[in-house]
């Protein structure tokens, strides 16, 4: 079932408490050098390091006392795992975490550090989904699943709910796409604040699931893909949020490994902040030229800053 | 003379149209590591990456329309040459920029970039203050003290003002100090708007320059220090700005190199943030145990964001 702009903002009221109201950046140097307004959302400011905690928050929050009282359970790359830990936190509960052999070292330790339990699997022989409600049905734990999910879709629309909130009208938002929580709840929230506004969803070159996805019409599985986004490395749209995307992105734009990266510098040397290859995507599509050029100002969510060490000095 | 809080607060309003309202950034896992709470106003995150334009601003829009005609000429190791370069720009004038040969390359770039002629010369065998001083008298133009006026000193104390009208009361404010235009403002915004504030300055160990003078109570000269912090690399403090920290400032505390690359990287890597040398001393001080423990609350001013590219790669 969709969730619509009604259930966004019931999940703002619910997790503002335990979400950060992040910052919106603006540059005079990026809008210089793209010719447009850009509006960036830092939810790499946000708590966990990730928009993904709004999302669990919500999930969390509204689960019953006797649901609660099971514990959780999650499958993620990195940071729905920490933003899960961080929920259950909240929630006064206990939280497993089936992560991949490959998920960089910042996002397993600090799901650690937030008190989750952390259970690692191999990407390329495993399958997460499978180990996640093994331990599901063994436990007894609520499985909270990463994106496709009306709670999960509804909590990740805050953040642009709040970008819209806070900049007023814009021609376009480009928002990144692995598994489609935040383009599908984007989506929803900004149709309903700013009807006309264009969606872009945004992906790399090689993790182009959405793209073939929509070209299709239905959805295509892709090959585990090895892009630096490590967030952005799911094989296929959700069911719940490629049904939302087809309804309500115009297209989706792809950006180069080369691109992500001199997007992830210039956001650390022009603008001073660290953003992770995954949300460096959004901003990719303004700085190299994939939205139409009547766009003349857009939104971008920097969706999270965790990356590791090497990484950045790699850059 | 010594400017006054109504001195600042006629900054404030002078600058307000050219300046950023910088972010106040605060952080569980900071709070929870150092048993305080801490305030981070993000100056890094200022037009030209650093607190300075407020000061040059302030200076550039107090000057008469005969003055600004001439033009302006600063020296300076790189922020206070940017802010100056942007300040011309805002003002409709030109500047002359007297730089050091060992300035961050990206400080020298940014200063070209906002449209400032920049003349180098050699740290350690010429008199900047010289050069600077003939350039002046050649072209006839103003010459933009770094930290050493009234009108420099009234603009840098914008930014503490800022932060306490966004946090209210704290215990302290742990400021760094190169020529101490910036802790001098804030000590005067400081004590104006919170009587009884406790005001630490912190210094890199191997330019302790204010330590010193403090403690001799007069201001005492060192060698050119090879700090990693190039915008504390003051060899003495000003004669205005002494006067101010000797009245309001507690004392001077002390933070190794490696404190301030470590927390450069715990900056990078926790709050995803990037902040230059200099502009993590102060935060170093709190990190590091440097302030007295019955400080429960504390604002700290990361001063700027310049830093090139080699340095953080060997964080």
């Amino acid at each position: 079932m969709e969730p619509g702009f009604a259930d966004i903002q019931a999940a703002a009221e619910r997790i503002r408490p335990h979400v950060h109201r992040t910052p919106v950046m603006t540059s005079r140097t990026l809008d210089a050098r793209t010719g447009k307004r850009v509006f960036l959302k830092c939810e790499n400011l946000q708590r966990g390091g990730a928009f993904k905690l709004r999302g669990a928050a919500n999930f969390l929050m509204s689960l019953t006392e006797a649901e609660a009282a099971r514990g959780v359970v999650a499958f993620s790359s990195g940071n729905h795992a920490q933003a899960v830990a961080i929920a259950a936190g909240i929630r006064r509960t206990s939280a497993t975490l089936v992560m991949p052999h490959d998920a960089p070292v910042s996002k397993v330790e600090g799901t650690r550090g937030y008190g989750g339990t952390v259970v690692r699997f191999d990407r390329m022989k495993e399958d997460r989904e499978a180990i996640g409600r093994r331990i599901s049905e063994e436990s007894g734990a609520v499985l909270v699943p990463p994106f496709d999910h009306p709670w999960i879709v509804a909590g990740q629309g805050t953040a642009v709910k709040e970008l819209l909130e806070e900049v007023g009208p814009v021609d376009a938002l480009a928002i990144c796409a692995g598994g489609g929580g935040l383009i599908s709840g984007s989506a929803i929230a900004a149709s309903a604040m700013q009807p006309g506004v264009r969606l872009f969803g945004v992906e790399p070159e090689i993790a182009n699931d959405w793209a073939l996805s929509m070209a299709a019409g239905k959805i295509v599985e892709i090959a585990p893909p090895d892009t630096i986004a490590d967030g952005l490395r799911s094989l296929k749209p959700g069911k719940l949020t490629f049904a939302i995307a087809q309804r309500l992105v115009e297209r989706f734009v792809l950006v180069s490994e080369e691109e992500i990266r001199e997007t992830m510098r210039f956001l650390l040397e022009r603008l001073k902040i660290l953003v992770e290859p995954s949300g460096a995507v959004g901003l990719a599509s303004v700085l190299f030229g994939k939205l139409p050029p009547e766009v003349r100002s857009v939104g971008v969510v920097l969706s999270g800053g965790n990356v590791d060490w090497d990484v950045v000095r790699g850059l």
